[in-house]
């Protein structure tokens, strides 16, 4: 991905003037005077890669620029730095958190749903624990602590391996468990599709000895009803076996040292056309045309027969010759045609049988799967939109985060994983495992773009009463009221000021959507009542003070 | 601290092997031959402490420890490494869990009974935003992450700096957010006192510019409501005001540039007696025994007049000349008697004016106050022997983690910083804030002591049925019951064998606490319906499969 105007400064420059930096990196002096009229202020690299393209686009992208960094300048005195969150990250503020909050309620509901507890494990580990686990692939993308003394440290860069750690450690050798919990991976972030460098996964893993297929099916009951509680459009999970993908490597000639890296290429059949990846395959990978086209039609068998379900499919697989006569490829079959017959007793139509399907990590050792979310058009605008502006906004807008993303992607994903717990304990007897992880980011942005397209007004704050005044000096009696109210489990808030205006008061109500208001006045509080207002209504009525709880609580069933 | 036994290695030795490392730094020869009856072994460094003391209590020591070393060898095959959390860090099991979560429960209920919205910011911050918050002192103890190319980042030590961030970098002038999340700070753990490198903070701040010390008063109330709701026992509230501090100090001959340092001397009254604080105050500030006497006065005030409650605590003080024409001391106790004032209106009885309270943190800039818990004897012991056993599973023990503590200390803590936001917008206007931070570590180790010893057995799942077969080859029966009870929002659980024993399901679920149990069998299916076992009372009924999910919400409300 091409980085333009990234505010992120490399170690040897400034890190107080990454604005700087956008602009020393420039060379295109050819620029400069069309841009800024001055030999003395470089472009930012956004220039360069419009000026390729020339046009009047590049000069009102240029002057936008400029303003931006003018208004930066101007804010940005000699000797201050840069507020910004770290790249890669962002804040949640009130609105986002009411999203994320109900998206969490939902799925630690269908976790709680089906029997399980919850842990939590510290957010770094051990280096050597993480990165034993990880691989070089994963390794890489691993943020680091730096050595301050003591133990050499590293960010989990998923919930698993520090599960499997919390496993040997403990020596637990059967839970059903969910974590939620932020997770660090320093790659390329792409704000469009929900990637940051910090981001929540929600699991639910299975640990223990049981009837074949049986944690595996409940696991993808679970992504089921979660997606369909979510609403979040249509979806679909793939479905396929880490033996039968090594079958399929294996028959198609593929060297049993290079299952590994081809897997990694045929992972990407969901992004790219065949040809694309085949090409890869035999330039990069060096495979021989022979090889690949044996390998396209086992991984691309559904498209050659469209008309057949799941069952049918691996029946009509095991019909030819070479696959019938390899081990694995039988136990994988055997193994998903429980696991489907599973599904239909739990009502699950959402899987489906995906040979292409090679989910990325090494821990997995049986079945994988993934779902993958279709939202309608009109979302994925708004999410598209909402990603290139606050792109805009962090300063780290890109070409491609201004193209419509053509699907949110892989939302939950999963498998079971045998041998990753027998690593740690270095015992002979292994912890199966097998679970699910909910990728959230993608999910909230969804939510999000969902309430956006329907206008939703969102709620920030939980209080029920708002406890207003029409006169002055009555700040006590409005402390008073608050204190009986809390005292009582009510959720109350007043205005912070002397002698607020009433309007004022009103509009606060309206905004964070407060069902009630109740206003104190002189006349009232002689007569021993406050005034009791109706905010969607604005329907007024006196409630005796001796019973205001009881009055409160009537009226909050009514509101 | 002395550091016993540490399972930390140093940058220079062997991560892989902190045993060694343990065994390595000692050099007691002489407890060789007594210890391991090797001269290749060398004896932990406990060994060094207790050979300094002698006698029969050495050798136990000795052989429990080596004892511990050989299991933990045998587990450790060559090239492995050992499986442990970081120093400071702790898993949450699910009982801990439970704890956990009902105590932010209670924490976030009142939260939002005041009215707050939420909010929640990246774990680490550009490092430059940090530092030049959390001066010298905090940033000691700030960790740091690897430079591995572009920002330089470290992890936040408080939920403060990223608030005032966060309000800075979106213009935000006035919120009342709640902001619960995991912090960082590489302290000397003290596992008894409930000291851990990452922990919990539950803040709680209203920004904005408002009628004085109402947003105080709210603050103090929340901690007396989250204090009392929690039931952790006797607990006071002390309050005092930044300016006072200054006054007192400026009145007793401080020299202002040496404020913040005697200021850290003062905040250790409430561990230690005066005569050691006077002796750092002498001795290490290099103040005369005249400045000492004169601020022993003030600081101590309320030990010559136990008799006078707050406000007349302040007006006794305010007869003293010097303090009375010290206008720092004016404006602060009027303050603080007005605080007193709505503190009264709201029923915090809890608050108390303590002149020797000085927090240690630089950005408070008015009224301070600090939660002080004194749980019974019994929970503190019970809270001593957890701690102790932890440090020894963990390898961590230390002399101070074998001696009951004499109180947890602060479990809630805040105050007024007017100035925190406005170094960072670099504006004129600040945004004046005011908040309280609950230590909640320190909550959770108390409950948890309450739990373990009123032996209230906790529940860690949230089922409401277990589906049980009391015959062979009914899972296929069970898997549709399941789905059924799910489909309908039930919380549902079974044995994932095919053929479990029926009083292993029992056990499992009277373990779990599971109230209801489905007993399907062969009869029972044919005649359409399913055996209901209510787990407490052992009673059972058959009900209609017709009807099955209404009749399981009707035993619901009975079980």
């Amino acid at each position: 991905m091409p980085e333009v105007l990234s505010a992120e400064a490399p170690a040897s420059t400034n890190p107080h003037a990454p604005f700087s930096l956008a602009f020393d990196v420039l060379m295109n002096r050819a620029f400069i005077r069309l841009c800024t009229g001055s030999a003395g202020l470089r472009p930012p690299r956004t220039v360069q890669v419009f000026a390729e393209r020339g046009g009047r686009r590049v000069k009102e992208k240029v002057a936008k620029m400029l303003e931006l960094k003018k208004k930066l300048g101007e804010e940005q005195k000699p000797g201050k730095f840069v507020i910004k969150c770290p790249k890669g990250t962002r804040d949640y503020g009130p609105k986002e958190m009411a999203v994320r909050e109900a998206v969490f309620g939902t799925i630690i509901e269908s976790f709680k749903r089906h029997g399980a507890e919850t842990i939590d494990t510290p957010v770094f580990e051990l280096r050597d624990v993480l990165l034993s686990k990880y691989g070089e692939e994963g390794g890489k993308l691993v943020y680091n602590l730096e050595d301050q003394g003591g133990e050499l440290l590293s960010m989990r860069y998923d919930l698993t391996v520090p599960f499997a750690r919390y496993l040997a450690m403990n020596k637990i050798s059967n839970i059903k468990r969910y974590h939620i919990a932020k997770v660090y991976r320093r790659d390329q972030p792409v704000m469009t599709r929900g990637r940051y460098r910090e981001f929540y996964q929600c699991d639910f893993d299975i640990a223990g000895e049981y009837e074949k297929m049986l944690p595996e099916a409940e696991c993808l009951k679970i992504v089921d009803e979660v997606l369909n509680k979510l609403d979040v459009g249509n979806f679909y999970i793939k479905v396929n076996h880490r033996v039968i993908l090594d079958a399929m490597m294996s028959v198609s000639g593929v060297p049993k040292q290079q299952f590994k890296t081809v897997c990694s290429s045929i992972d990407k059949l969901d992004k790219e056309p065949w040809e694309k990846v085949e090409k890869e395959l035999i330039d990069e990978k060096g495979l021989t045309k022979e090889v690949t086209q044996q390998l396209r039609r086992f991984v691309l068998f559904r498209e050659e027969a469209t008309d057949l379900d799941d069952i049918q499919t691996l029946d009509k697989m095991m019909e030819i010759e070479a696959l019938r006569t390899n081990a694995d490829f039988k136990k994988g079959t055997e193994e998903l045609k429980v696991l489907f017959n599973f599904l239909s007793l739990y009502g699950v139509t959402s899987a489906r049988f995906e040979p292409s399907l090679a989910r990325g990590l090494d821990y997995y050792t049986g079945v994988i799967y993934e779902a993958v979310v279709e939202p309608s058009e009109e979302v994925r605008k708004t999410i598209a939109e909402g990603a290139a502006k606050e792109n805009q906004d962090s300063g780290e807008a890109s070409i491609e985060g201004q193209g419509l993303p053509t699907g949110v992607g892989s939302v939950a994903a999963g498998g079971r994983y045998d041998e990753l717990v027998k690593g740690f304990s270095g015992k002979k007897d292994s912890v199966p495992c097998c679970g699910v992880s909910f990728g959230i980011e993608r999910l909230f942005a969804i939510r999000e773009a969902q309430l956006k397209c329907k206008d939703v007004p969102m709620r920030t704050v939980a209080t029920e009463v708002y406890v207003a005044s029409a006169q002055k000096n009555l700040l006590e009696e409005r402390m008073k009221l608050c204190r009986s109210l809390w005292d009582s489990g009510v959720r109350t808030e007043m205005a912070y000021k002397r002698n607020p205006k009433l309007l004022d008061q009103i509009q606060n109500c309206e905004a964070k959507q407060i069902p009630l208001m109740l206003i104190v006045g002189e006349r009232e509080l002689q007569e021993g009542v406050v005034k009791l207002r109706y905010i969607k209504t604005r329907e007024e009525q006196d409630i005796p003070l001796a019973t205001l709880v009881e009055s409160i609580r009537e009226a909050l069933l009514k509101a």
